[in-house]
């Protein structure tokens, strides 16, 4: 990749969950241009899955307007590892706790406008107990449901499942620990 | 899903790219809290084919400081069907043109931070030509590949295509368009 030449950087917006950072650039042709950045933290995105069965969540999304099926995720919180925010989200969003986390690998969440990603871990051997939502969670009416894994490919085909972050992750799953013919 | 109490809506930042809304809710208990949402276009993402193959493309990412491997995507101007932007797009980017258009479905981008959607669409019945790329893509010097469908799972598995949005939209792709059987 080439070198990007920024000639000046500038902080135009900031709330407690994301600042919007300007940035101006030269042009391979002399000129120069602005690229318009929203800075926010990297995140966790779990998936919970019980022999033959995935865990996810029907929630309000409050910029959707909508109530969708996902798999847990959230913000990896300063000084916190993402690991330990995987344990978090898990409980906090399911009340599941998971002997055994695997990290499968990480994903672009947003390339247009930020360099967030998002940390994959799958979490196996689980418990069931009671979920500890935060604020937003839980106003966001979360319900935990047990799915097939094998009906899954169904529901995002169907576009009952269209959160293309749960998308990528069941995919990823899949790939990393499905053998190729035992894929639905 | 619940209504959410809206109390006040407020603009709170904009540039030519997209803006920042900031809204007052009430909670549940009374009490208000506020929800920052990033408001975009929505935008189209393209998977064009040609038999066993499909066309990607290497770019630079200003977002991310690397060069990743992406299908073609781009925002829906004011006034433009998805359909013309997809032409579009499929056009700027890889100097593509195809003579069928079929609509998937669609996904949520980026549903903590915004409500914006990427519609879906596969191109087929290709034409190769010359790229017209506008100013941001001409910077993120594009190359065409050439990839057999079969081989993608594996750089996904990889780690070698890690946009989360191209990954939702080649994994909707083939379960929309290869049977179970024939699913790499």
């Amino acid at each position: 990749m080439k070198k990007w030449d920024i000639l000046k950087r500038k902080e135009v917006y900031k709330n407690k969950y994301f600042s919007v950072v300007e940035e101006e650039f030269r042009l391979s042709d002399g000129k120069t241009s602005k690229y318009y950045l929203v800075k926010s933290c990297d995140f966790v995105s779990v998936v919970p899955v019980e022999g033959e069965h995935i865990y996810m969540e029907k929630m309000d999304r409050y910029t959707l307007r909508r109530r969708i099926i996902e798999i847990p995720m959230g913000g990896i919180e300063e000084g916190e590892t993402p690991l330990a925010a995987a344990k978090r989200e898990l409980k906090e969003e399911m009340g599941i706790t998971a002997k055994r986390f695997r990290k499968l690998g990480f994903f672009d969440a947003s390339k247009g406008h930020s360099g967030h990603k998002g940390v994959l871990f799958v979490a196996e051997e689980l418990t069931l107990g009671e979920p500890e939502p935060d604020l937003v969670e839980k106003e966001s009416n979360i319900e935990v449901i047990k799915l097939k894994l094998r009906d899954v490919p169904d529901l995002i085909r169907q576009g009952k499942i269209t959160d293309s972050h749960t998308i990528a992750s069941f995919y990823l799953y899949m790939l990393h620990c499905k053998s190729p013919n035992k894929q639905v």
